[in-house]
């Protein structure tokens, strides 16, 4: 590789004045700078990024905090990734995994410090909390994806409107007896979607269908399954049933299947997300659609306006869901 | 943050000493070197990666070239990559993942010599082929996953012996009559998979019945319904189906479904990958596993093996596939 050395000896200027150029620094005449520039150029030299970041203290890295079950596997964060990834790169800049198995163990900050990354997006069930906390209260720019709490910097779909929606589709269709395939109850987004559900059944006058003392954590297929057996158990066969993931949608389609009932002639399933195995299952899910590209490119320009304009804190940015029909929902003909 | 020159201070030395003391250099006694790590660390030091980078050449960075049709949402490829992420990280290296939007473009060497970044891996169908080549001859690193062609430094499933097994699953089943559901005929993988195919059906004597004309490069469910449709109206109903991937085996299936047939009572179908969602389908698909952690597993020794050795050139590492047997092939009593 080609050193400022040589473009300096080339240019017959100082190495100082070929760095100073090659950074942009203004006490440099535009000829001057110019003329390093082109000769670099000529040369095939190429910036080294971390000389660079040293001097410009910037990377062009965003460092991703990612730690959720079934890591890339996970169907829902991967495909949130996966949007981020491409407006985050059409901007130039490069992701970073960043590992928890440092020296400083689950110490993101120090890492992230130490990676000279610019900018966090956390994108993290729980596990890793404190770590998570640390960084929201440090210097960096960071934005957190789905969070344990409703605070600042935090980015995730309306849920208790998409839930209200969910219900409100299976009411319209003509169906009462609405069970609901809970998620977390220990964060703000597992409890936003109960609420829109006990909400919406309250307003309507009707009894929920529900498992008080049984929280979801990982909204699996599995845990769907086990889920609409407890319920199934509890309260019989309802008419239909608002889940709060396309996987447990898919669980709980099984466990009907293995029962001798069909879904939707027998019983109607609404999921959430929209992942794109929704196209290929037996019967395709009608479910919740979370606007991937919005929370990816929302989530992009959040962290670059946040590194741009010198700011740490913004309000959180809500996004918004719409209903995707396909054939696991049918129209209720016992009333 | 803590600099080197407050460090010095506190230690009354030079910041040159305790520039060397921390990066380990032999000239410094033993004492001094520890006397000075130990202040640094009570003043909570965090070495900056970039400073350090510069003078070790090393930043525990794994840049990952990742250009592959869906992204992050594709479900074979991230699966690779979370068993690579989880392996390399546990060495504690971070994942970079190359933007191809970088001022150099689609030059993925330049770009990792400006990351500082000490190994490769390729996870890249081809548009990129060019600056893939480029990688392979520098000095870095570099191992692909899955390759256009069979050359040193890559690492891919045994999809020939796969796919010898894959048949001769069907025809120990009493399935005489074949169809084959073919990938790409562009590059090595899915020329292998032909090969398989090919070889298994001359040996015993049967028709090959499958698309001499239609290379696939997606490896899709909408892929292996066209495919499907294709295969039956050249062929009518076979008696079992070979896939090269479980999408496709899933598209398959829902053709038959749309056209009237039942998977398996009618057609057995396998697949192959071994996804994640070949549990959550009707029916559950039996298939070939590509062993993702192993993968995983080897790719990472490979690189690390590599830095460590300073060696730049390996054999291909060939990794063993086995039959997960599921519900979607059953034995034949047609004849």
């Amino acid at each position: 590789m080609v050193t400022i050395g040589e473009i300096a000896r080339a240019a017959g200027v100082s190495i100082s004045t070929v760095s100073k150029s090659l950074n942009g620094y203004k006490e440099i005449s535009d000829q001057t700078r110019n003329r390093v520039k082109k000769i670099a150029e000529q040369m095939g030299y190429t910036p080294n990024a971390a000389a660079q970041s040293l001097v410009l203290k910037r990377a062009n890295t965003i460092g991703i905090v990612y730690e959720v079950e079934s890591g890339l596997k996970n169907l829902f964060f991967a495909a949130v990734l996966e949007s981020f990834r491409k407006h985050i790169q059409s901007k130039g800049y490069d992701i970073l995994l960043l590992s928890n198995n440092t020296e400083s163990k689950l110490d993101y900050l120090k890492h992230s410090h130490s990676k000279n990354v610019d900018a966090v997006l956390v994108i993290s069930t729980d596990e890793s909390y404190e770590a998570v906390k640390k960084l929201f209260n440090s210097d960096l720019a960071v934005l957190s994806l789905d969070p344990k709490e409703a605070i600042h910097n935090t980015i995730y779909s309306d849920s208790y409107s998409a839930i209200r929606k969910s219900c409100n589709y299976l009411y319209e269709l003509g169906h009462r007896k609405i069970a609901f395939i809970n998620g977390s109850y220990q964060n703000f987004i597992g409890l936003e979607r109960l609420r829109g559900y006990l909400d919406f059944m309250k307003e309507k006058g009707l009894e929920p269908l529900y498992l008080k003392n049984r929280s979801n954590e990982s909204y699996t297929f599995h845990e769907g399954y086990q889920t609409m057996k407890a319920l199934f158990e509890a309260y019989g066969l309802p008419d239909a049933v608002c889940t709060v993931s396309d996987l447990m949608a898919m669980g709980a389609i099984q466990f009907f299947n293995n029962h001798g009932y069909h879904v939707p002639k027998d019983v109607s399933i609404i999921g959430f997300d929209d992942l794109d195995i929704c196209e290929i299952t037996t019967p395709q899910l009608t479910t919740i659609r979370q606007d991937y590209e919005e929370i990816g490119l929302r989530a992009s320009e959040a962290l670059i306006e946040m590194l741009d304009k010198h700011i740490r804190m913004l309000e959180p940015i809500v996004i918004d869901t719409k209903i995707v029909v396909r054939d696991s929902c049918l129209k209720n003909t016992k009333y």
